[in-house]
């Protein structure tokens, strides 16, 4: 048959011998194929010629339109802060992956749900990049912004979207940098962009914004609870952890529980949390980046300690489950505590506790000045180690500072038993 | 009341002002105080004054006697080797601590059940070391004398008893190490020493003396499926993970389904397995130390991958969710590789797949050489890294080699769809 005239962007259904194909016609450079993106999310190459008959169900338009907000009467305000990740990007029919989102007006009209929900007040884009490549000046920024909306009257919450691969840390930097929280500061995500038929966005994103006029006044997750696509968890932004690479309920909270089930219509919470309160937050960004996270395995030559203490001030080590490593690090443990090196102990099981009691390694590396950080995560401890080694103030009380449950990092041992 | 004249070791019942107590007694220096070790596993001192009474339950009497092992008709014949860790571990009445058994027969003792199940024909115990003392020289040791017994024709199949927190690596070993696979190789643990009431071990010994006597030629780990004490599963060595650092259902399998469940005197299969075969099991051991395991953290200085190429020949890089890094390590991954570094991704989200075709960075690392893993956890890579750098033979190869599916360490991806 003659050749289709296809463009990319065109969602077509092509007739093959045995059965029939829909999909969006990606731009490719081999002239003799159609490569199609399924619904699926993967990409296909057919063969022209095993094409018998196709039409494009639906042409390809770029809108440009011009974006304004809105504002409806009877909804709540929200802030918006974007940030980049799957959650602002779109198939890229160049390429067939996903590209960001390049403005809000491109956001709000594939989010048109969120602002029939509420009135989004102010919209910041401080940056559009993948989570990858968040460092802590990110953090901060977002930190800054959040602020200034956490302490504008007519904002009732803020969200914010985000890549997924290191939320947990951005979260667990939000915890900490916003003290005296006064109302929900709500990070969502997607795993799969906008235009795929799995996405998870749009649940999330309205979820989200559920949380942000709830009275939870916490850093929270706000994503997909399960594979369903039916509601989601609100979670702990310190006791959080992306557990699953393409997963939509990819997060799960470690040795804590979700703070609430959220729909968009409705909030159903799961256990106490902190409620909304009158007056301001307080910024508190203090940081140093002289931290490292450093996993033991079997065999690890202990060298990787004097490597640290050449360029960082802290390390958080991922030990065996109760905080062990072999007894070969003790003697470049103490030496390098002794000379000023802060070192903490966190489980690379992830899940439970370290507890230096039970063998007599835990014990010595106790003896030698090593923190032992209780059930915090080792993504948490890192971030909050910065945060403390950041703040001059508390030059003496790292291990004190360290152990004081700021923001919900930590949770209490039960007194007897499991 | 006058003092009592306990010993340390006896288990005791205390009468205090409200309530009754019971514990073992505990050597310790402060003498206004008795020190209890409860059931629970928990230590607590109580001072002697508040006791009002107080008797021995049961005195403490050292076992000495001389042990040998008793063959029973119509049993079947297992190898044991036993490597030390909280299976084979008391409680230490002088610290409170647990402390090795020091030889066989104590093990026997303790495990009475085992030698009535199964006739233990052959007992080694190579060392008595915590998993975390565990070096690649251990792995070869176990897998020489599992050779040897595995090649025993009155054997039927082979326990390992081994310290938890690096099980997972030494499972991964044996899995690469026992090539030709013949016979059960069982590896099981405890979480709570076999003196607590807690205690995981006897129902984990008693399933892996099942799954060893059973029809599956693979490498497993066996232990509690739940935190019931009712069964245990039969779990892949090369696609398992210590996931609590307490729970007795500590491993959990990762990317992978359990074989079995398993009782003490029953398998039930939940899936295909390789089945006994006749023939000799190939001891292939070659291993290069010269890899590391390296867990990327945003914000993380590059220079990490100068060190490691100063000290290995290859790397084991935990990435996020899909196989990403931070773009400033774009250049400092291509010029290693280009100067004969080995840099493989895993994901740091334990559970799913790396994929460098869904993002243009994905794509980038894999033009300049780095080998994605597909659904390999990142401790089985590092394991399999050494291997297959220990083959010289398997210069030019290495890629090959690590996509190869050699021991189960790789799932076939699904081929559209979640």
């Amino acid at each position: 048959m003659a050749e289709l005239s296809f463009k990319p962007g065109d969602y077509v259904r092509l007739r093959l011998a045995k059965k029939e194909i829909e999909g969006t016609i990606l731009e490719n450079a081999d002239s003799s194929i159609y490569l199609l993106k399924l619904k699926s999310g993967y990409n296909i190459g057919i063969a022209k010629e095993n094409v018998l008959a196709g039409r494009a169900l639906k042409k390809f338009v770029e809108e440009k339109k011009e974006f304004e907000l809105n504002f409806k009467k009877g909804l709540k305000n929200v802030g918006l802060i974007i940030t980049g990740g799957t959650i602002a990007s779109k198939l890229d029919v160049k390429t067939g992956g996903v590209a960001p989102l390049t403005e809000a007006g491109e956001f709000a009209r594939f989010y048109p749900e969120l602002f029939e929900m509420v009135n989004v007040k102010k919209i910041e884009i401080p940056f559009m990049i993948a989570s990858e490549s968040m460092t802590s000046e990110n953090w901060i920024k977002i930190a800054e912004i959040a602020e200034k909306m956490l302490n504008d009257k007519d904002i009732e919450g803020v969200i914010i979207t985000h890549g997924t691969d290191f939320l947990h840390y951005t979260s667990a930097a939000l915890s900490f940098f916003l003290r005296n929280l006064n109302k929900p500061v709500v990070l969502t995500y997607s795993q799969r962009s906008i235009d795929r038929g799995s996405s998870d966005a749009n649940l999330n994103l309205q979820c989200a914004a559920r949380m942000a006029i709830s009275d939870c006044a916490e850093v929270m997750l706000v994503g997909h609870a399960t594979t369903n696509d039916d509601f989601c968890y609100a979670l702990p932004g310190t006791k959080v952890r992306k557990m699953h690479s393409s997963r939509r309920d990819a997060f799960k909270p470690v040795n804590s529980n979700p703070i609430a089930k959220v729909w968009p219509d409705k909030v159903e919470f799961l256990r106490e949390y902190i409620p909304r309160r009158e007056g301001k937050v307080v910024l508190d960004t203090e940081f140093s980046d002289k931290v490292a996270l450093v996993k033991f395995y079997p065999g690890q030559d202990p060298e990787i300690l004097d490597y640290c203490a050449l360029k960082y001030k802290g390390v958080v080590i991922e030990a065996a489950g109760l905080g062990h490593v072999n007894e070969s690090w003790f003697g470049k443990i103490k030496k390098h505590v002794r000379e000023g090196l802060v070192i903490c102990i966190a489980t690379q099981t992830i899940f439970g506790r370290v507890d230096p009691f039970v063998y007599s390694s835990g014990r010595a590396l106790k003896d030698a000045g090593v923190i032992f950080l209780e059930d915090m995560l080792p993504e948490t401890a890192m971030v909050k180690l910065g945060w403390v080694l950041g703040h001059y103030g508390w030059k003496g009380k790292v291990e004190e500072k360290m152990l004081e449950n700021v923001a919900g990092e930590l949770n209490q041992r039960l007194e007897f038993g499991e």
